[in-house]
């Protein structure tokens, strides 16, 4: 095929050469300083903490940076459930690509509800006076409830924002942050929402500048991501309760492919969403529980989540996805408390 | 090269055969009518029309998108010299891509400078009075400037904005628009800041689902989007003062590919830029004044324009670029004048 397609003769790498052969982007220090304090506190105050990553990666095809290839996400699931959490006595440590939606600000899109347009001058006043914007009537009663949550937030200090750009930001930050939030134990929770793209250029293989459009066409070679989610549950975060996302455009392939994750991951849920549906409609796959030590691993369940845009159409369906990882997140805590026991006896 | 690459057996359309084989976008038509009223209302009020383009564009590599090649652009540029030309009494057509930056909510980038971080509840209210929302006093001064000059240019009705996704989306509309706005003769000024992809994957050879990675590697191959310069000056705005844009990584190559551009397509301007440079200086490629009908195209002229942000931090270099082209607008519209004039005679 000329086109979009894979060979078999890629090179795929390993975590490990992963990380031996990539740089580590430049703020990784400074992040990992930032989590640590947080992480500190909220384990002080007693808080569970989630991960919660959202946007997509870029990979960058040159040194630098003009041209890139893209994952599409907007960020909507993850700052969504970012705000669920918040609500839900979580703290937040919000992974997100730079200039994706982000909780609360999300609300106020410059392209679909622009601040500025619910600023008036106060007619009764001197317009003179710099103090006398107003909120339009019409905008108050959100405008009040989305400023006193995330005011509430900021005074509770459980929203820590971190940014990355590229697939290279990304992998570093995930390994450094889950390594630190391991000290929490089973009161972590990882909501991987990121569409992480699965190809990527070794610093080795760029191009120093831009790539020059000269007569033909062009050709990009890339490298397979190594699959994070492995060290992730096997080595990083051995207690963490984990949820990754399959987002797929041909519906067929949607319960095969996150069972497929589960099998060779072993982490504790996929929720999958078909691109033209995930607002309104996913599916949770996870392992049957264990009845006894000998059930096979090959046993998964599926539990569809909808909800009715026609009936409610302010709805978030991130409202029931958070809801619902609560109760299973709260479940996996006093399950260690049973083993625990069971192993005291 | 087994990376980034091109070769000369790629595909290049013609901008004929590429608008005879790609399909338009959805929303043009639409677009189209609401271009067609706005020409028409400048032109009933004697004012100058710009079309700013801004943002890179992406090409989807799936017909159900989720991966695409995308290029790097936040729309600073445009965004910024659509407030300036606004400023300067033009009409403003801005077109861009979706989610990059705008002329005025420029100013309150969520992740830079977040609007919900400089309201306040009146502490001297009653709290629960949900109008007692105010604005704290350290950003009132730009908040009331910025306000102002968006509802004075609403009320003025002079700015059209047009959204694009996708390569394809952009030369559609850009096609269009030009041809409306080939109305105003002279009168018109093409200031062409969006980074428009040098490559494109024809719908026919797209995959209809998402890219499954296997366990190779990912390669593709684009073919050459049509240089849509060609058309556009020759074609469908014959009179229209056109300003086009180099971005450069390497500042060797900054000059001859603007002379290069000029020599091929016949236009006004190549504004030069270095992507580390862009933010404090750019460079004015242009034909010389012909002394005579027989001076030679080949000979180009330079003028840099820098300002020093060291002195002035708040400067923007748009100020002046806009400027600038204002005055050479002027020039080119007076020209015509000494023309018809001298064909008179």
């Amino acid at each position: 095929m000329a086109t979009s397609s894979q060979s078999e003769g890629g090179a795929t790498f390993s975590a490990e050469r992963y990380f031996a052969t990539q740089p580590p982007p430049a703020s990784l220090e400074h992040d990992v300083a930032r989590v640590k304090e947080f992480v500190q506190r909220q384990l002080k105050e007693g808080r569970k903490v989630v991960l919660v990553t959202s946007g997509g990666t870029t990979v960058p095809l040159e040194l630098n940076v003009v041209r890139f290839l893209d994952n599409f996400s907007a960020g909507t699931r993850g700052s969504t459930s970012a705000e669920y959490f918040l609500k839900a006595g979580y703290a937040v440590i919000f992974m997100h690509r730079q200039f994706s939606l982000q909780p609360f600000s999300r609300h106020y899109s410059h392209s679909t509800h622009p601040f500025l347009d619910f600023l008036d001058f106060d007619p009764s006043e001197d317009p003179s006076e710099a103090s006398h914007i107003v909120v339009r009537p019409s905008e108050r009663t959100q405008l009040v409830e989305v400023l006193t949550t995330y005011k509430a937030v900021q005074r509770a200090g459980t929203l820590l924002t971190l940014t990355f750009v590229t697939v290279n930001d990304y992998l570093w930050l995930l390994r450094a942050v889950s390594q630190e939030m391991s000290l929490l134990g089973r009161s972590c929770l990882y909501y991987l929402a990121a569409a992480v793209s699965d190809f990527f250029l070794p610093r080795q293989k760029m191009s120093e500048h831009k790539i020059q459009s000269g007569k033909g066409s062009l050709h990009i070679e890339m490298d397979q991501v190594p699959k994070i989610l492995k060290p992730l549950v096997q080595e990083w975060t051995r207690e963490g309760y984990i949820v990754s996302f399959k987002l797929e455009t041909d519906p067929d392939l949607l319960i095969p492919k996150a069972r497929q994750a589960l099998a060779r991951y072993g982490h504790q849920v996929v929720i999958g969403n078909d691109l033209h549906r995930r607002k309104f409609e996913v599916v949770f796959v996870s392992p049957k529980p264990k009845v006894s030590a000998g059930a096979s691993a090959e046993d998964y369940e599926e539990s569809w989540l909808r909800i009715d845009l026609a009936q409610n159409p302010q709805k978030e369906i991130e409202e029931d996805i958070v809801a619902e990882l609560v109760k299973r997140h709260q479940q996996w805590i006093e399950a260690a408390g049973t083993q625990s026991a069971l192993t005291a006896r």
